[in-house]
């Protein structure tokens, strides 16, 4: 059962050196959750051979072009691909007045449901849950709004313990990884725990996009096992980083050290770095398992960091 | 002195076949202007090495994400590239509306004076006139509000007959070229016409964005050296063109012959043409002196059609 990040963009504000504004691709299950949407997102997407149709969500992250000025065009593409199922867009809330007054002058009346639903802008706040996953709000600090997102996998079935399966009949299965214990035809009951073991730990991903340093947010990122936090500068810019309210890798190094995470993704890279090994070199420094995200790659979230 | 014209775009609403949504930059003696904006635009002019500061103009045609989506990101970039030249834009009313609210929203206030000029859509109706060229509209018809942009070039100075060059001195030569006669410093006047010859005609260029047929724009587009038109679709899909308010490429040949002017240059290729020679084949038949655009492509107008 996948749960996997794939980095569409990561560049700043100014687009450059082949890198695209922001966006992530996170697939939990096979089910789609698109992280920002900067302009040329959909491309990147079709590179990626993402069916736009299977996107199920959309969190946008803050109002600033990079971030968000693909969605008009990814929600036009959806809409002329015939899609039907409803498309739930989370952000701030003026983004829904964009994309109204964007469909109202084209004349657009989409074919497929659009459910926006405003941020609150709180740490720890519901976004969403389901089956698969729940979702809840990081407030970063911006020059305008910005707020990441936690995906918190839901619990996952108990695993059968290989050498008991063939005492399970079939019908039953399903109950006994959920914790059940087995009744026999015979009416002996065998207990759950000699049928199954504890299952994966849930896996967790934490999306810090625009920000200043925020050290509140360690609690609420403990144990993450993949953070993707921005890291525009380095150290030698920290006056830049401060004045734009963005963070510098040792700055996101930190955060992932004192929030103990699994391993730590670096991006938004500002337009001045062509060799962003720099920011990497400074990240180590303070958090040894950091990578830098690269432009289209896929990372498995929970398996120690192995690439996919 | 330049006049030409660089298809950035070529595409149509769903972006396919690694064909870019519509925008084109035109070189007017050096001065540029930039048609229509599709998502991605900024991106087809760093490739065409175009200095994004240098272009004065922004004309777009209407309110569909594919002719306009790009054009934030482009103001965003000129702004972080530290611009302070004005920008002037031309389009329908909706436009200032969208860019005002996203500035509103991302907190941006632009280093540079950005000035807006709504269309009249009315062909013939004045949108702007310089040293270099005289822009009017062409009233086209689409799902919503469309219109196209005539340039002509501002008529050309005579030019020197090599002969005489030599006994014109360096100060009178602009009023000479201007068609003013020659006071020597003896007292003798040589007419104008023993020194000069006539002008290049000036060249002139029409972009006709997203519509239906429109026979009532020949009169407008008489005799123009080059016309862009769309051609979206072949004959055998005139209903969906009728439908969809787009034109078939007989339909663009038919006005291109009646106007009787120089070149027809197609666009706009629907995603379900991958080899576009088809929409070529149709046209030639009504128009032999037609082209297709092609991505990323510059063409000198005026040059009988020959390629830059």
């Amino acid at each position: 059962m996948r749960f996997a990040v794939t980095t569409l963009g990561t560049g700043a504000a100014l687009p450059a050196r082949g890198r695209y504004p922001s966006a992530q691709l996170l697939n939990i299950r096979e089910r789609l959750f698109l992280m920002d949407c900067g302009e040329g997102t959909q491309e990147r997407l079709r590179m990626a051979q993402v069916n736009l149709g299977r996107i199920a969500r959309v969190f946008i992250s803050h109002m600033h072009g990079d971030h968000y000025l693909g969605l008009m065009g990814l929600i036009s593409s959806m809409h002329l691909l015939g899609r039907n199922m409803a498309l739930h867009v989370h952000g701030p809330a003026e983004l829904r007045e964009v994309i109204e007054l964007q469909l109202r002058v084209s004349g657009t009346y989409l074919r497929f449901p659009l459910h926006f639903y405003p941020v609150q802008h709180t740490s720890g706040a519901l976004v969403m849950k389901d089956d698969r996953v729940e979702v809840t709000e990081l407030a970063l600090k911006h020059r305008v709004q910005s707020t990441g997102f936690l995906f918190r996998e839901a619990p996952r079935p108990r695993k059968l313990i290989k050498e008991r399966v063939d005492i399970i009949p079939h019908y039953a299965r399903r109950a006994v990884k959920l914790g059940e214990d087995l009744l026999l035809p015979d009416g002996r009951i065998v207990p759950n725990a000699e049928l199954t073991e504890p299952p994966t730990p849930p896996r967790s991903y934490a999306y810090c996009s625009d920000t200043a340093q925020v050290p509140d947010l360690a609690p609420f990122l403990h144990g993450v096992d993949l953070l993707y936090h921005e890291a525009t500068f380095t150290e030698s810019l920290a006056g830049r980083a401060k004045e734009t309210m963005h963070s510098t890798a040792k700055q996101a190094a930190t955060l992932a050290r004192d929030a103990q995470v699994g391993q730590l993704m670096l991006g938004h890279f500002s337009s001045r770095y062509k060799d962003v090994s720099v920011l990497l070199a400074e990240a180590v420094e303070y958090f040894p398992n950091t990578i830098l995200a690269r432009e289209g790659d896929t990372y498995e979230v929970g398996e120690t960091g192995v690439q996919g």
